[in-house]
């Protein structure tokens, strides 16, 4: 899968993915309206508006870009109803060649990660059948357990041709809390990393990437730097551009020499692009056309600085 | 919640939690051939399996215990017919009126991790209305994204009453690996414990303990007891009792002297009992009974201790 990404880049030459991660605050009124004349105010109103509300930004947005990542807690918050509406935005991008990045997250000790692995990149036994279920093509995943909460995923992803985004450095203030410690002179987020080019080097593709990739915010670009160097072959997803504060001359030293290397997240910043005074003139109703030029704006200023 | 939690304690005189983590390879052949019989082997199949072998075991263990901890993995792993059970089986314990502790390990940056908390502890707003989505009182949390990770749950745990367990030493063999490494000459777990102990000081119940407690490991004593020291207001859910080879002498130090302060775990030790040879004679169509007297006994070797 890791393959498939880096040709998608290619091909689009955008390194960026979309974040789909819906609030309901960000879903057009007329949308809610109809969702809720439909269901009423209810978990299943609220999912309904925001599966007609991806949908649009999808058609809108789909053939500019190599992949999304659609965040699971924002679909979590409204249980079975929010969750199925996970699953129909996963197998609608899927439909659209689209790589999928499932932001969840996800951790625990073996035999927990194992079914957290199945359910999301692999297959799942029922009796002699066996099913492929959430259906990501990548999930991100927690390394506060150890190579035992890790090793499942990894091994998942060289069955199934899938891969997995292990959080190094997020992109959020108090990141630094426990992932800047230093510990033998060097910062946590350093072991994790050289972790991360330990847990991969089995798993390289014909792109000379790997399946286990990291997460490193765009809003610690010196710190992306090292990390860089410390993890030669694994793809770096970056969050934290845009709506959180990270800028394109912050990213360069993500990427490595070749241009490839990183994929750098943006989610409010696109998706609720019509709420921006910048793309206000396209209006509520038009808020796909808003996403698409802020697709189009985002691909422009990060190839700037490439 | 914590109040609560302590509350059922002392009734019950059982300072144990029982995990409801199903495999399909735990539950009996008769269940799984009654549910594949009538929906196939499918997802669905699956789920109602899980749901019938829960539903035996907690109508046969209620009345003995304060509290029960499903894993949402094992329900995960089905996809949305799995999380139809978790949240079946939430709903069901509740109505028993155990205290249920959800076995998420989620955590993420700070709106995300909103949502993961009014999803799972709090309530969800829909236009002008709100609802309690999955229910349940208790959270796990992972901390390695810091305070802003960890703050949203402790917020919906003041506003609602709920309360979760942050993960400090957990029982795997490679939690060592990030967990144990020095800062300051102390390991990551110590500054990640004196963190719960902050984040829970102004949520302090009647019964003297906080709302923000720590998952810490039987199997690692020692660090359970200067743990205990470290976070003197936190309840400790204390994971790898019995089939991770965590024993009752070894988890004294996680209690306080008023006998309170911990929770002890066990899983497949009970569900899972009609397997161990000790329990066989109850046989594969007696599970249930195997599972109660597998939570007397556990009752028993814990308070043989206290």
């Amino acid at each position: 899968m890791i393959d498939k990404l880096v040709k998608k880049i290619k091909e689009t030459k955008a390194p960026i993915v979309v974040g789909l991660d819906p609030m309901l605050s960000y879903v057009p009124e007329y949308i809610k309206k109809t969702a809720f004349d439909e269901y009423g105010e209810t978990l299943e109103g609220a999912a309904e508006a925001i599966w007609q509300y991806n949908k649009g930004i999808v058609d809108a947005v789909h053939d500019l870009i190599p992949a999304v990542k659609p965040q699971i807690a924002m679909y979590e918050q409204f249980g079975i109803e929010g969750l199925k509406v996970f699953q129909k935005t996963v197998d609608y991008c899927k439909s659209k060649d689209l790589v999928v990045i499932a932001d969840i997250k996800r951790g625990d000790i073996g035999s927990t990660s194992a079914a957290y692995a199945v359910g999301h990149l692999g297959k799942v036994a029922v009796g002699s059948k066996t099913y492929s279920v959430f259906g990501e093509d990548f999930a991100t995943v927690n390394p506060y357990l150890g190579t035992d909460g890790i090793k499942p995923f990894v091994d998942v992803c060289k069955e199934e041709k899938k891969g997995i985004f292990v959080l190094v450095k997020t992109s959020n203030p108090s990141s630094g809390e426990f992932q800047d410690r230093l510990i033998d002179g060097k910062p946590l987020y350093e072991l994790v990393g050289a972790m991360v080019n330990e847990w991969g080097k089995d798993t390289i593709g014909e792109s000379g990437y790997s399946s286990v990739g990291a997460v490193v915010g765009a809003t610690y670009p010196e710190m992306g730097k090292v990390l860089r160097k410390i993890m030669p072959k694994s793809f770096i997803l970056v969050p934290g551009y845009g709506a959180q504060g990270g800028k394109a001359a912050d990213l360069v030293h993500y990427f490595n020499e070749d241009g490839l290397g990183a994929i750098v997240n943006s989610s409010r910043g696109i998706i609720a692009a019509y709420k921006q005074e910048k793309y206000a003139s396209f209006g509520e109703a038009n808020y796909a056309d808003a996403s698409r030029q802020a697709v189009v704006d985002m691909i422009e200023d990060i190839n700037s600085v490439l």
